[in-house]
């Protein structure tokens, strides 16, 4: 019964009423909390004890961005804790009518405990908006238009991907056996060829945004013209020396994979034309993009050897660094003719794979819980020893 | 503990098991009931007291036309006595396949408690609607195909919009006090200039429906020609005189405005234009709606000078009258180039406007709650007491 | 208090754990299961006590298909269980990214309970991918990806609609006076003009595969050409062998009609129709589909004396058969010109008809607690000893 990982007492102040829009502002201690939740909240399911600490209330999504995985992850925290979802479609509201992103924040506030958005399309845009709209609710509580302040939550934007890199971190916890552990493990997050164009940069920087800070290797490898957000990378390189690590860009796939305790080979667009792509996107440049795609696929067709290849793994330690992705990924022969990936290596890690993405769901919990209760492991407890069932 | 406004023995006659579909078809003891209950639920909340009431069950949605607020609002409502929404999707249903109004409203209803119905397109029409669905599920529950016969709250149609108007009412009861005070004041429900065209005349027809009856002052005001449905306007005079208050129609802003002491600037589409766009809509005339539009919009634009400006605003009493408005707005140099508001009349009332806009959510769980039990005020002190906490 | 129609240890073996995706892999007694549980729990929610047995979780919905009743009863069927549903809407996820189904399949299912899967559209396919489906989930839940193996329900697919035909059953069941005796009864489950093209085969195969096991004389009637599915038709003939019934098929509406004690009239595409579709849609050849469609309306219309009219009806016993349908029917001169079904006889049915679909969210609810619960019967008696109230 006193087998909880989170130990009371633990600071909750940077999470607790915060929103969590980049993993980079909140502090180690505060990630580790955010884990550790995660982790409590599996343990209680798994022994069918349910976790269910709200007896109503809304969790809103807005996707402004196709999703499957974030969607069901998102649904099954706010589910898991008794929220139910709203959705803000905004093909099906009076959102185009005008209407202002302070007006339309306040409006679906009024008895929502939680917010999750998506909004990854726009370069310098995404991350903005989730600021615009926490604002919007700063104000609207201060007035006393809100009971509540909801808390944000970050299900993707142009900057970073915190659910994911969370996700991606507890796994590496589970399979390393501790944060400690990663300390000093090389990992090697690298650009890989996609037969498609557009992808997000934010995973490949939420993966250096936040594993620079746990005294890890990173290195950083795409093609020539392929870099993410500067200040971002800057970023990573100074948090790597804080933390006692190592930060490099590479342009070789190779030398990244060398001797590398975990990979993660990832297609992405390149941050210019990103960049292009934003201004065409918001004027409506339909041929425009269309030119832009056509010449940025055949650019990517210059680097179909950027494929994450048996030859490529046999260079990691041992020839067994873990293999990561954050999901759908481009299999060779699988799901495009030539891609990400070589179907062996991906099959061989699919396991593994899939118990990565199964962790989202209790992350996005555990960042629901922080943000609305002050004292997560007095709570947890409270559940542990309640033993409500989940199932009868 | 005893601080609830809802007095056990409170009249529910007129709302339990029954509709709520027009304000004027309730009288003022049940409309007082609808704002007890209302404020009620929001201090139960607002004191992290849950006011769930039903373990289970579901509340159906039929959005005919776009909506944030109200769709946010009969979500939150739903959710906060302990229902779930299921939205009716005309498009991802059989409903094209030609079934009848009858059959699709007892295959929903098997087991639901409440249904929510916006249908405001059609002149003539929505209400009309709602009434059919009520009469096909008075029929199936006569003939035991349904166990219990689900309350229908209209969400607006082309005759009134009771969600609105009664929040709008609530919002003024705390804004003057009481009900009583609400005598002797005066409204001005004026037209305002809008660029778009072929909104509803459900708002203004539902404050003068519902205001005329607490002995107000209501001022009509539009441009020649903008006149509402006759029958609603003229019921609209008969009530003030029952009432004690006064109804005019006047076909001058300045002169509504004043004295005013509160004022309702909202763009509409005229009455003879909403009968005629609903014949091109049922025949599918789309140059003969675009025409309709363009001549539409060309009449609108004689009438720039509607606009609720500060010159405007210096008329009403001590230049300082509510300014109310059902949102979203049109504002002038915001969310449009000219339209209803000024700028900084519209922010200077941004506060009090989205504290009206606020009260929706327990306007709707009231009507949800006086529909489906029979002693509202028994219920409320048995949560008072209860304590169930809404957040653990 | 002692008056469950489940009774304690009744078989649960093929139920638990395991999908339900044809009716006839289920034995008579695991049948008989479901139909005692429907009918307990709409006894409890009749009497106000609540079967809500999961404090949290999901059940997900795939329809690939449109689909009003199926979806409420679903939605319902969830909700009174304590289930949320979560909508796997394709076109707003990342599947069309050449996702694989295995990886999908276990990308939904980390904290879901049931999956509900609705795929009619291809011939051959359906059926076909809810066991792909079926088969990832097994491999996640070996590999340890899946806390629990989520039980699928088959909602429609190209072979068969077992929560249809388990609530005709139902029914049945209701206005016979049990199941006993159906034994003997004569069905004619016969093929209806419409003037609509492309209906699915699983009504009138789910009816064969199912009421051939109980003992009564089957007839399938059809225009020359318009057959089932082969192997399920030559099914149906060894079943009823089995239970003592008889089975055949014929190709007169007035022979399968003539003594019935139960008619099922309603519309289908032959199966060479659906398969030719099948290789059209599979290619997306518009053209070709408009061709067969064409072809096909105009066999259709060489067929319209195939409509239930009153002269058919007195063929029947005593001319008072049991009408049946699984709803929205095609009626002549109400939702088309001519059709299925002549109006009076539709309109003297109706209130049968409306009680008939009314059992499909019970059987729903049915097979989603018997595929989550060993011991059903124990559940329910705890249920209503407990007499915890729907509705406060």
């Amino acid at each position: 019964m006193n087998d909880l990982m989170t130990k009371t007492g633990a600071s909750n102040a940077g999470l607790y009423g915060k929103d969590f829009l980049l993993t980079w502002e909140k502090n180690p201690e505060e990630l580790g909390t955010i884990l550790t939740v995660a982790e409590d909240l599996k343990m209680l399911r798994d022994r069918n004890i349910s976790p269910r600490c709200f007896d109503s209330g809304l969790a809103i999504s807005q996707f402004r961005d196709n999703s499957t995985r974030t969607r069901f992850s998102f649904a099954s925290a706010a589910n898991l804790l008794g929220l139910a979802v709203q959705d803000l479609d905004e093909g099906k509201s009076q959102i185009a009518h005008g209407e202002t992103v302070r007006e339309t924040s306040a409006m679906i506030s009024f008895l929502s405990d939680i917010i999750g958005i998506r909004d990854d399309m726009f370069l310098r845009a995404g991350n903005t908006y989730m600021r615009e709209v926490g604002a919007a609710l700063d104000e609207a509580f201060a007035d006393g238009v809100l009971p509540r302040r909801p808390g944000i939550i970050n299900l993707q934007c142009d900057i970073d991907h915190p659910t994911q890199s969370m996700a991606d971190l507890l796994h590496l916890k589970n399979v390393f056996g501790s944060l400690e552990a990663l300390k000093g493990k090389k990992i090697a997050m690298t650009w890989a060829y996609s037969p498609s164009y557009g992808k997000p940069l934010s995973v490949p920087q939420g993966i250096i945004g936040l594993l620079t800070r746990f005294g890890m290797q990173v290195d950083l490898a795409y093609p020539e013209g392929y870099g993410l957000i500067p200040e971002v990378v800057e970023m990573a390189g100074n948090q790597a020396a804080v933390s006692g690590g190592q930060f490099r860009v590479v342009n070789n796939m190779e030398e990244a994979f060398s001797g590398a305790d975990i990979i993660y080979p990832k297609s992405w667009a390149p941050f210019h034309v990103m960049q292009r792509r934003t201004v065409l996107l918001r004027s409506n440049d339909h041929d425009g993009l269309k030119g832009l795609e056509m010449e940025c696929l055949a650019n990517n067709a210059k680097h179909k050897n950027w494929e994450c290849i048996e030859e490529k793994m046999s260079l990691t330690r041992d020839g067994k660094a873990l293999y990561m992705h954050c999901l759908p990924a481009d299999i060779s022969g699988v799901s495009c003719n030539e891609g990400e990936v070589a179907a062996t290596v991906f099959e061989r890690y699919r396991v593994p794979l899939y118990k990565q993405a199964g962790f989202k769901p209790y992350i996005i919990a555990a960042m629901m819980l922080t943000n609305r209760f002050e004292d997560p492991a007095g709570l947890l407890h409270a559940m542990l020893s309640g033993e409500k069932k989940r199932v009868q």
